[in-house]
């Protein structure tokens, strides 16, 4: 069996997560016992819930054990199996966590393999656009906003994974799709190359009250509906634009993660507004996995759902990307190729 | 025709309301059109929302105007009557407003008069339990929290009209509830007579966890739902309580009326705990009042419902009994007797 380069949480983050909380070691793959199946990975997504489970605190899911391989989804090569419901060469995307190989039983959650089509869409994006990132744009548009056409909906981390797969989504349902981003770069990628209608740079703006001026001329017609990804300063920013009977999902706050007081600043707008707030984890929605996925897939073999991704070179680059991705510095879908 | 007391918005508050904002004023009462009516207010209510309506600023329903009488729902007895919808003696509840005296084009929302059975109700209730704040109780609990038997509710403003319509509710309904109000009188009140299973003392705590932990141990299995009329500490305190997939209907944020900055200090909370929080105003749902009403009505008839009221006597009572409720002064539901 090949030997495994794996990745560990080696200790918590005090405040900012650092690249001493992670620790590179080989181990040996183990000898397959009935039911299991070997996986070469080819790409280790990162993703910022990962940050939250680095905390020992209580959280929607348990937290990162220290010393075990930092979980995480993977998509690769069947290379060995003893189950029937795989053989080698087959594709598929898993929880295989941040390491080279996994060992998995083929048939148990979360750890389960799920046989993915390589022809049509490319692997990696099993991890974004038609995956995880995917479906969580699809819910939170779906389920919680619940688009109408003609609406005006707001995402943040707009060039992100969930935020290009939620414009892409957005504007094939006839919504007009505002972003934010950080940075000159990024907005215009939104717009140029994401089918925003506009997007918002919060790097230009020191508080909500002036970033919610930016956004109302950005939507003239008032935020029917908002994805927020980060929280803080933008959440405040869109509640102040928000029509009534607004509603926002609430799917991260990656600007809290680090521990730092993150106050909503003006909740008496949910009254005055009657907004409907709701936070939700993607993962405990498995039923609308298979509906949303063949919308997503629908999108990107017609070309309106281009994803972007940042792409880091080998698992040894996986702890500064994380954390460059907890700080905006990716550029699309964060994730690490292995092979 | 009688001539008719009446107290206006004379000018607007500058951060807390003060007497200094109203007037007081007698005009006489215009002659009856073809389809008006003339009422004698027997009870006038007072409720929270008017001092949202004494600012000039973005709210849920218009600002108060400046020089006109000061809104507000009343109970009274038709005196006149040049419609053929009422006849002299029907007991009547309107949005008569801060006056001795109304007259009503019969047929015109909101001003429009619904004749009301005082036989097995008390008058003044319609103003209450079995009027807009019953109501908004039974809104917020069935539409929004979604109750199920064995689950723990809690409800901020305990004593007061909206609080004790719950726990009433509640209760029927086979919920724990439990209570938030102010000093050991209230809190006793709300156990002893009311129907809580328990009440939190917040003028014990001087901050969100100090109070969170009392509320914990009150709710030994969690919060499912809250209904919030306050804002501020209490709502920071239950959220720290909630269980996962918890409900808050939000209807008051009383404590932060008179412009005091008044933030969500755990918003991320909403997303660990997959909260959903709600904003609503009952009077844009009417099409629910007449099966809430009925549900209300069987609890009052039943002994069940048994509300409290702080009664003011006479019109020029009525601005600093509402300045009182601001205060939490009152203890079960304000109103004015007029006659």
């Amino acid at each position: 069996m090949p030997s495994n380069p794996q990745i560990l949480l080696d200790n918590r983050p005090t405040g900012e997560a650092t690249l001493s909380n992670f620790k590179l070691v080989t181990s040996e793959t183990p000898t397959l016992q009935d039911g299991e199946v070997l996986v070469q990975h080819h790409y280790l997504s990162l993703d910022p819930y990962m940050r939250g489970r680095m905390n020992d605190t209580k959280s929607y899911t348990a937290p990162q054990p220290l010393g075990e391989v930092m979980g995480g989804g993977t998509v690769g090569e069947v290379l060995e199996s003893r189950s029937t419901l795989f053989t080698p060469g087959d594709m598929v995307v898993g929880m295989g966590g941040w390491q080279a190989y996994s060992v998995v039983t083929a048939t148990t959650a979360p750890g389960a393999l799920r046989k993915v089509d390589t022809t049509h869409v490319p692997p990696s994006y099993y991890l974004g656009a038609v995956g995880m990132p995917g479906v969580t744009a699809w819910y939170g548009l779906t389920s919680i906003i619940q688009d109408q056409p003609g609406q005006t909906l707001v995402v943040s981390a707009a060039t992100g994974a969930v935020g290009s797969a939620f414009a892409a989504l957005a504007r094939a349902r006839g919504c007009r799709v505002v972003g934010i981003a950080g940075g000159p770069a990024k907005c215009q990628y939104a717009t140029t190359e994401l089918g925003f209608d506009a997007c918002i740079d919060y790097q230009q703006h020191t508080d909500a009250v002036s970033m919610s001026r930016a956004l109302k001329l950005a939507c003239p017609d008032g935020v029917d509906g908002y994805f927020e990804n980060v929280g803080g300063m933008a959440l405040d920013a869109v509640m102040l634009c928000m029509n009534d009977f607004g509603r926002i999902a609430l799917c991260g706050m990656i600007a809290g993660y680090d521990g730092k007081p993150l106050p909503m600043n003006y909740p008496a707008l949910i009254l005055r507004s009657r907004l409907r707030i709701q936070g939700f984890i993607v993962t405990e929605h498995m039923d609308i996995w298979p509906k949303a996925l063949q919308e997503l897939g629908g999108l990107v073999v017609t070309g309106k759902l281009r994803p972007r991704e940042s792409v880091a070179q080998g698992l040894a680059a996986a702890p500064e990307a994380f954390l460059g991705l907890l700080k905006g510095k990716n550029f699309g879908k964060q994730i690490v190729k292995l092979i």
